[in-house]
């Protein structure tokens, strides 16, 4: 693909990512917890219930892009320091959605690895930022974006010095309508052809409605990605943004479970492309 | 969804259709073969082939709808008789595409099923015609269409008397191009929640690559699928249409083998929403 | 573009279909009528209202693809000879979709020009047989359909020894939803660039709202455009289909007014395209 | 729409917008000049030319938000230097994207207005901090936005306490590949059914075709539009950027005229929707 150097493919075999023990784009990715830090208790109980399932990433966010200026836009500060402290206490990293050039350096201060959301895949401005950081960043595919210029913004981060890139595919917009938006887990294969760079799947966006969480969740370690991110909320009727898509922990916990076990029959029976 | 009644979830929990011992929609059907017919040893060669693999159902074009008109338009009756031959030399049932309403009666002398393609799911006089069958058809979901304008076509063919419809999704349209199309998995789970007739994947359509078939073929069945649909040539290099995209049989023996194992795996291990 | 050689600019400059005295893409064209014929009152009333104004060809609609089996899908050849019996009653050419090759031969019967509507674009079969009429066909764009894709289709019926095609633009499918489709005026001028054949707009399937319709069709002159084609019905409060988009006789009236003067500002005054 | 208030038709019937003695929404508001800023020379001679033929605002880029990180970014300050002084010097307020919420206050030093490009339509943090100053905006709408989506960004500024900003249409992405973009006209009567704010269109963008500029300026100026944003180039074949769809004065020259002339030609003429 054209200008695509860094992230290429030719250049390496695969990317593997160290947070801890944890080796991103060779152990499976699960990240899970609520849309937005809403307080301590929901964090903590949220956190709880998803370390115990097997999760070994927490989410959280801090500033919300919202579609209209009078919704509910995130507790910043406040919402770091809760999520800092959850991670901590739980014993897990946590991630967290930057929106703004002049948030990326003290952020870095509260969270383990940054998230550029899809509305921001061409904010470049942004993405020279987070390449000037050592965190390793969740690079959501634009909701019209082609393969092709993903990989250009992830090519701007490489740039910068960071190489620790980790696409995320969140859905495509399409005409259809019963879904939020239409999840194409065939960019997994094919951003295994061109990019050495580990590719995460966001069924809970990607399909915006819970029952089709779990199969696409399976189907998304099947296609051969390299991790999960998916909301989990402990009262998804109270919570102040996206309630309709998450899962409660138990609904998570029966779903991770089978995450955990299909993934070890891939890597022992699949043979034809993995 | 507006107007989808005999289609409907609420009517029926799900739709058995019997050819011979198979019964699609409880077991797994997996049609393959090539994309056109092109001659008796061709045929011969990949269905034994096929068959031998474990596929259940022989597809074979003899009417092709192509964007060109001076591309290779089909071997049409010759075509169907080399088809029907085959079909009955290796005992498999056949599905071959149908284009006109006036081809409809006597097409249905020479095959066990009847497909729509995507270009046509919306020619209403050809649905309402193969409604007056009493023949399957396999139904693909037009590149540009919803969930909803896609059972409101099954409909049409209910309506007229048939209950026997496939559905079968073969990708939609995307501003992406490194895929021929964009293979939306899913319409699977959704289309379970909406309708209790049979939905199938076609991988090689909705990708467009040999490379992503494997992959995309595996997670159509974790996500719930009821079948495939694959196209497999004895010598893609020479093939009249499709070439890029057709399997080897070899790399079709090695997938299909992948294929029944996830499947027993998959009745065998996941509850949370099978 | 691949393919394109009958259609192409390359082989000629400028295509002029005659009906009568009607020099189709050299005059300009201003078809209206009804989107459905439903009575010879409803008719009769609407033809002389629009011929009054200035239209000089008749629509109507005989065979409706609807969306769904249970909506109204027209009188069929009652219809025909309705609008055959208004049209010579007026004095106006009349045009009407045809669905099914099995009715183009009996339909040509009874009308001057035939329509190939959005949803049979590709519809292979009965873009030949239009070809082997001498009928001058109105052949819409897919609403998905890319520019080369449409010229194909016209060069199938070019192919079939019919030179008589005019290109209709209706609006494409795209994400807004206060249209109903988001009519394409771009499409005139390259269209323009690829093929000497006429091309005319469909602004009322184009945006779907009553009060879109004069400033898209006056753009549409000015575009370019060799014509237009616009519904109108005398009472769209009981019409049977597209009542939201039908202008009232007493509408069409002003802007028909509108748009004769714009095309002769247009031929006068601008000349840095034309 | 929902959530739109401020921006919102009910609540005002029309935004004009001053800068010196231009009444924007009243006045035809006619910009020009080269995509980026690329130096003294090539700045004044544009300028020159463009004011000649009636423009009156001078475009130049100092910040581009290019796909690759290795194409050419924009000469930054050195460029807002000599976009300021050129205005000055020929006497046409100036406008120009601004990428970064730390950029914002001291561009703000150099130019007339403020652009926030398609990319960043959904940059909510740069929404807000052009929404705290007193410059007028125009904000593109994205390329695959909806119309209530763009006027959700629009309500994030005016929100903020800054009321001045101009819509500007710059072409959707669709399947088409033939233009650049498709610029959706229907914005225009669409968008002044919504909102008091005043909305002009980019040919340039929205076609990416220099031969498509002509017809779909003058369209735009019959469609409603408030004004027009067009890319002018002293020297196109060296432009560092757009160098393809760039008008040369001359070419320039010859629209400005004809725009000019339309746009009396509708103020005297048409009374069907304005």
């Amino acid at each position: 693909m054209k200008n695509i150097k860094l992230a290429s493919r030719e250049t390496k075999q695969r990317t593997i990512i160290e947070i801890g023990d944890l080796k991103i784009g060779q152990d499976f990715l699960l990240i899970a917890g609520p849309c937005s830090v809403e307080g301590e208790e929901q964090m903590l109980e949220t956190a709880l219930a998803v370390k115990q399932s097997g999760a070994n990433m927490l989410r959280g966010g801090a500033f919300k892009p919202r579609t209209s200026p009078y919704a509910f836009q995130g507790l910043g500060l406040k919402g770091l320091k809760i999520l800092e402290k959850t991670g901590k206490s739980v014993g897990l990293p946590v991630v967290t959605e930057v929106l703004d050039t002049r948030d990326v350096s003290w952020v870095c201060e509260y969270v383990d690895v940054l998230q550029i959301g899809a509305r921001n895949m061409q904010n470049f401005s942004l993405l020279k930022e987070v390449g000037k950081t050592k965190k390793p960043v969740v690079l959501k595919r634009g909701m019209y974006s082609t393969l092709s210029e993903w990989l250009n913004c992830a090519e701007y981060i490489l740039n910068e010095g960071n190489p620790h890139v980790i696409l995320c595919e969140r859905g495509i917009r399409t005409f259809e309508t019963y879904t939020r938006n239409t999840l194409d887990l065939s960019a997994v294969p094919a951003i295994k052809e061109l990019t050495h760079l580990p590719i995460i799947i966001d069924p809970t966006h990607g399909t915006g409605r819970v029952s089709l969480i779990p199969p696409m969740s399976l189907a998304a370690v099947v296609a051969g990605a390299d991790g999960l991110v998916i909301e989990v909320h402990n009262n998804p009727e109270i919570a102040l943004s996206d309630k309709d898509q998450a899962l409660l922990p138990a609904q998570f916990d029966q779903l991770a479970s089978e995450i955990w076990d299909m993934r070890a029959y891939m890597k022992k029976k699949v043979v034809s492309y993995l």
